[in-house]
């Protein structure tokens, strides 16, 4: 079956899919996205995801005048038409259609671009989930904006691909030596069972599944600190993991710093990751099953 | 006449111009551009536009396979082709189209997209040349690699539309109270007969306009430092202005810090700003007028 893409109002073919170049997404990158998972033909945390798009549009200024529960029936929409039943949906809102300006305020009839649509992934990283990666160090080039979702992602696109052509599966990214997240993670450390992460201030997306995972802690009674933590300090953590929507809770089992491998914890899966990825599989196992009747 | 769109190797008109959604351009804004003036249909600084296209294509590591000679003979076939003297070409090039993907370097199919169309702009903004601007002193939020002039435009977009909002032409931005540059301008200040610019490295585009005002600098025999200077010493200045290829060279006149106005040396147009105005205007009258016979 072909890709189905929601295209404003619009169902229309992946292939003729188009937008014309003077959308200021394809000119400025002015609009932002989001990536919600399905299982099962149900969305995890669509609600979760749909206010925080919402959010991130108010940021930059972008009237959102949809009714929520208008665009998550749309989605809930696509989502039952594929011929999949595990999945994501991809969803970008770009500013609008105008001649070429870095100002935009004056253009009364600028309307938002929205485009949606499905992907198949049959699996969670199950693989990678129960024997980690490895993650390379590197500086955190990015804007001061990084609590909002868009779609500026050039940093985080050359990062990861530094990244990737070293071997590892995800760039850490660290500010005059602060870890802040990954480039399409969060990133969590485990020292002498307390959990530490970066605050959810301007220098990281405030991710759905860190979120998530701050839920378990609680409810499993481990300590957690919305802290800032060094280079150092992921090194000798006992253990560490990246948290995301598609890829997942992944414990993080060594660190590239240029060309030296650094093993984190025992270099293996920690007993504390296991138990947030238990409790996350638990969540994922038990999303309502109602929302194809919306 | 309608606007004639270069898209890869076809001419189309504007409104059928459209690209893919799965382009990079428009899900990472993975790409970069260049704005190139043209007087009396010959293009100003050309080379060293295209050569800085090439170099911004080579940092995101986009292959940059084209010919410099056929993009520019194409570049001037648009130019030829409008019915206008006076205008810019904007040209824009995207990583190419593929799954939504951060990670490229799997991608063997991926060709780089081309866009390019011409503006009409008659006149040089000669008003704004010789009465100043009022610019708006705001926090540079924008990424450590401002040096590529990519797609990667929402920082600006954003800092633009705050300064227009207070009733600003253009955004002066600062990193802890260093003066880095405007938001689609570079910055200068002349104190005591002497030129100050921040220094061309990852934290400022380095300008074609500003490359043209160093020379004339030289030529006039003007001392020029480009060393890093502070907000003190720009409101401390006896002149500042802007530079770029599109707004030309305008005068700083007044700066706004908050609700407060600044007035910079005289509040009014400077000589040494004046003088190289005056030879830039030169340099565009000296244009070789044979490039359509390319």
């Amino acid at each position: 079956m072909k890709t189905k893409v929601l295209l404003n109002n619009r169902i229309v073919d992946l292939k003729s899919a188009n937008v014309n170049i003077l959308d200021r997404g394809y000119q400025f990158g002015d609009g932002v996205y989001e990536v919600i998972r399905f299982f099962n033909k149900s969305y995890f945390e669509l609600d979760a995801h749909l206010i925080r798009l919402k959010e991130s549009c108010e940021k930059i200024l972008i009237p959102f005048k949809m009714h929520l529960k208008k665009l998550e029936s749309d989605l809930v929409y696509l989502m039952n038409t594929c011929d999949y039943d595990n999945g994501y949906v991809y969803i970008q809102i770009s500013r609008g259609v105008m001649n070429r300006n870095h100002i935009y305020q004056d253009e009364v009839n600028l309307k938002p671009q929205l485009v949606a649509y499905t992907v198949r992934e049959d699996h969670r990283p199950l693989q990678q989930m129960e024997k980690g990666i490895t993650a390379y160090l590197t500086n955190d080039i990015r804007w001061l904006r990084c609590d909002i979702k868009s779609l500026n992602l050039l940093g985080s696109v050359l990062v990861k691909n530094e990244a990737y052509a070293k071997g590892a599966k995800e760039a850490i990214l660290h500010r005059d030596g602060i870890i802040t997240e990954g480039s399409a993670t969060n990133v969590f450390i485990v020292k002498s069972s307390t959990l530490f992460t970066h605050p959810a201030n301007h220098l990281i997306l405030n991710g759905i599944t860190r979120k998530v995972v701050l839920e378990i802690a609680k409810k499993e009674k481990l300590e957690v600190k919305e802290i800032p933590f060094s280079i150092d300090e992921l090194l000798n953590a006992d253990e560490a993991f990246t948290t995301a929507s598609v890829s997942d809770i992944l414990p993080v089992t060594s660190v590239l710093i240029d060309e030296k491998s650094y093993s984190i914890g025992l270099g293996k899966r920690g007993e504390i990751t296991k138990r947030i990825q238990d409790s996350y599989t638990n969540l994922i196992d038990k999303i309502p099953q109602d929302q194809s009747t919306n």
